[in-house]
């Protein structure tokens, strides 16, 4: 039988199984769902011993487990160490999902689910083309699988993790599969990502909220200067206006800036995919430089006093947001985190306390242009969809890639199978039916290279 | 038995009742509270037919039923429609209470409630007085209670009611005890108030929150269009940037500055009365006139994007932010309300879609100088505190004030028993039980001038 025929055989048992996966809620930021995560941690090593690994085991870590399994009978093969992640992000705002989002459902060619594409149908994608090879006698490299629950939170534990294991994850290269394609039809091998740093601030003002009437017009309001600060960390022009946040950026070179201009990247479409109202950013720089190759800073979420239905006419004493930069090569995480902190102490007045949290951080990566793995790659791709692949970065982050070059000395390969338009993070999240078959394909015939 | 033998005989039975009101959390502003409002108005009723009051009856609106009683067995006194609020502010943040909102209880001669100053202690003061004097046979002026159910929304459906029952509600003149006294110890009459208005708004900049790396620096992000948009709405020197936001106001004349500067007002204490780091505002401007006689712009609270535990790595799509604006003699709650809104308006950039939406408003109120009522009032509470009451104003609002003028042609004594530092509309609110002995006599002598 051959791969399509043999994989389209073993679809509707690969469903049962990633929906299973799919409808644990593991999402690892919050303390509630810790049980979920390891709910899932076990459910996945229950599966990969289907799949005919061995070594599997739940790896304690003082965060959520790793999940670690092995298949080292090809002799004289390369050793791939995959790596994937079976952690999600948080679900909410609930409202908004148009199917529960612990619930997975297929409409349209899609699987509708937290986790689809990010990323635990893409990493169950490298578990399934295994399964299929093992048991046909067809597996021509050595794997060993490396799934970690910490992902979406910083990859918190696998740094150490991954140092005091440096024998069992031993490997010619890794392999991670969470990055997307530029659009449907065409595949990628992602050469670049941004790292990232995180903060978190509050100010106080006051011992509680005030009454509007009684003091309002005499002491100062946390929500007005929270705005004011905000609305002080971005130039006019776009750029961020922290000091030092810029340093170490390089510019791209030519060759770089004309391999962006090649690719077959439209505006318009990406501004559909955001569905947003227009795309804004630094002045001077195309779309494609602001998400792959330009540091940011965005506050991902804000609140000060009353937030619940109708009206209460206070003076709010405390106001708090959350902050994360997108970082590129040659930006320094922790350096980047304190010049953000100190513009935020310098632009807090005297009469507000500031308390300033800073986040665990990841620096920018980009792979190594040469490496054999890559040319496989591309072979495969080519072989499964027909057409080159395009060569991308990506604007998120994946913080294991950097573990894994000074950890292990390992170059990663990223090849990943989701679409721009699949809502990670956000509600309805979804994964495409046919990158998961055409994906399976690729894997396949790269896993027989 | 002298009046205050007697109203301490009757303490225990006063705060009995007292609690069985302020143990029901009757929110207006909350839907899901509607039946405790209601609930509240029934028990309220209940306690006016044992003050031996006649015609009690709940009377509905379209909102929460007013509640109305009345004595009319003094021929030839005066009559006094008593004017009192049942309903309350939010308790939240409820963490922040020391003893449960809506569980009463007396802590170092204080009453702990939501309610308990604002207004539900104090409008009780004016039912437990009357039961007495009319046990007594010693009650001289006739009196009308309304009490209603709206004042922490607006008083939305009171004018209505005002207004299509002025015979029910005929009298000489309105009394209101829902102001504060300057400090512990001197009794005050206030001579005005602040108005109010309130607008909602939101931003939009997406369909829904976009992951940050992957759109991250080229779309918009509605918490930051937020924050600038705050951050304009007040210029550097502290007054309110938006244009004809200051139209009608009049300075104050030398005398009314005077009479201000000549009250023992103190910034300290006012400061730690309100547990803020420092006092600002409009410069050139004394903490008095700040809070009494300049009209204020405030964000009352404001939210984007994530706000739950732990980091999520998003770009907001949208932002909201609640604003009330204190307003003084002479504005028009209208059009400073769509003062406002036209900034915002200005202030939105193209691609975020706005909504505004104009809440109610009332104007502000300041006391004709030479009433009847005022110097019986001065007597009354110079007789209870021995000491002259301080004439001050109020920067809050009671929206009904200005109805009983407009729609009953009838002037309003604001003879109130709070202290500054109650936290109304905020945690641990209270009550002093010193004032609420000695407001009883100074009530029982002005029922009996």
């Amino acid at each position: 039988m051959d791969p399509a025929a043999d994989l389209a055989q073993r679809r509707e048992a690969q469903l049962d199984e990633l929906f299973a996966l799919l409808s644990i809620p593991s999402v690892s930021t919050d303390p509630q769902h810790a049980p979920d995560v390891r709910r899932a941690a076990t459910h996945l090593s229950d599966f990969m011993r289907k799949v005919g690994l061995e070594h599997v085991a739940l790896h304690e870590t003082e965060g959520h487990p790793v999940v670690y399994g092995d298949w080292l009978h090809a002799p004289g093969g390369p050793t791939v160490l995959v790596y994937g992640h079976y952690d999600v992000q948080p679900a909410d705002p609930l409202a908004l999902w148009q199917s529960p989002p612990f619930e997975p459902t297929v409409r349209d060619g899609r699987i509708y689910a937290r986790g689809a594409t990010d990323d635990k149908g893409q990493m169950m994608m490298h578990l399934f083309v295994a399964q299929a090879l093992i048991a046909r006698g067809e597996l021509r490299v050595n794997l060993r699988f490396l799934i970690e629950g910490e992902e979406e939170i910083g990859s918190v534990h696998l740094a150490s993790f991954v140092a005091s294991h440096k024998s069992l994850l031993a490997a010619d290269y890794v392999i991670v599969s969470d990055s997307p394609m530029l659009r449907a039809g065409v595949p990628a091998i992602c050469l670049g990502l941004r790292g990232l740093t995180a903060l978190e601030f509050s100010l106080r003002t006051a011992g509680h909220d005030l009454h509007s009437g009684n003091f309002g017009g005499a002491v100062p309001n946390a929500a007005h200067e929270l705005a004011r600060i905000i609305s002080g960390l971005h130039a006019p022009d776009g750029s961020v206006a922290v000091a030092g946040f810029y340093d170490g950026v390089k510019e791209l070179s030519p060759d770089e800036r004309s391999a962006f201009d090649r690719l077959d990247f439209s505006d318009a479409e990406f501004l559909a995919q955001a569905g947003a109202l227009a795309l804004v950013g630094e002045s001077g720089r195309t779309t494609l430089e602001r998400v792959w190759s330009r540091p940011t800073l965005e506050v991902n979420g804000m609140w000060s006093g009353f937030l619940g239905e109708g009206r209460k006419t206070v003076v709010p004493a405390v106001a708090e947001a959350k902050i994360t930069c997108r970082l590129v090569p040659n930006q320094d995480p922790a350096a980047v985190a304190e010049a953000v902190a100190a513009h935020l102490r310098r632009s807090a007045p005297p009469w507000a306390e500031l308390d300033v949290r800073i986040g665990a951080g990841d620096p920018a990566f980009l792979a190594p242009p040469h490496h054999p793995a890559l040319a496989a790659a591309r072979a495969a791709l080519r072989e499964a969809y027909g057409k080159d692949p395009d060569e991308i970065r990506m604007g998120g982050s994946i913080p294991v890639v950097t573990t894994f070059r000074s950890e292990l000395g390992l170059p990663t390969l990223l090849m990943g199978f989701g679409l721009p338009d699949e809502n990670l993070h956000a509600p309805n999240e979804h994964f495409s039916l046919d990158n998961f078959a055409r994906g399976m394909l690729a894997l396949w015939h790269f896993y027989q290279a």
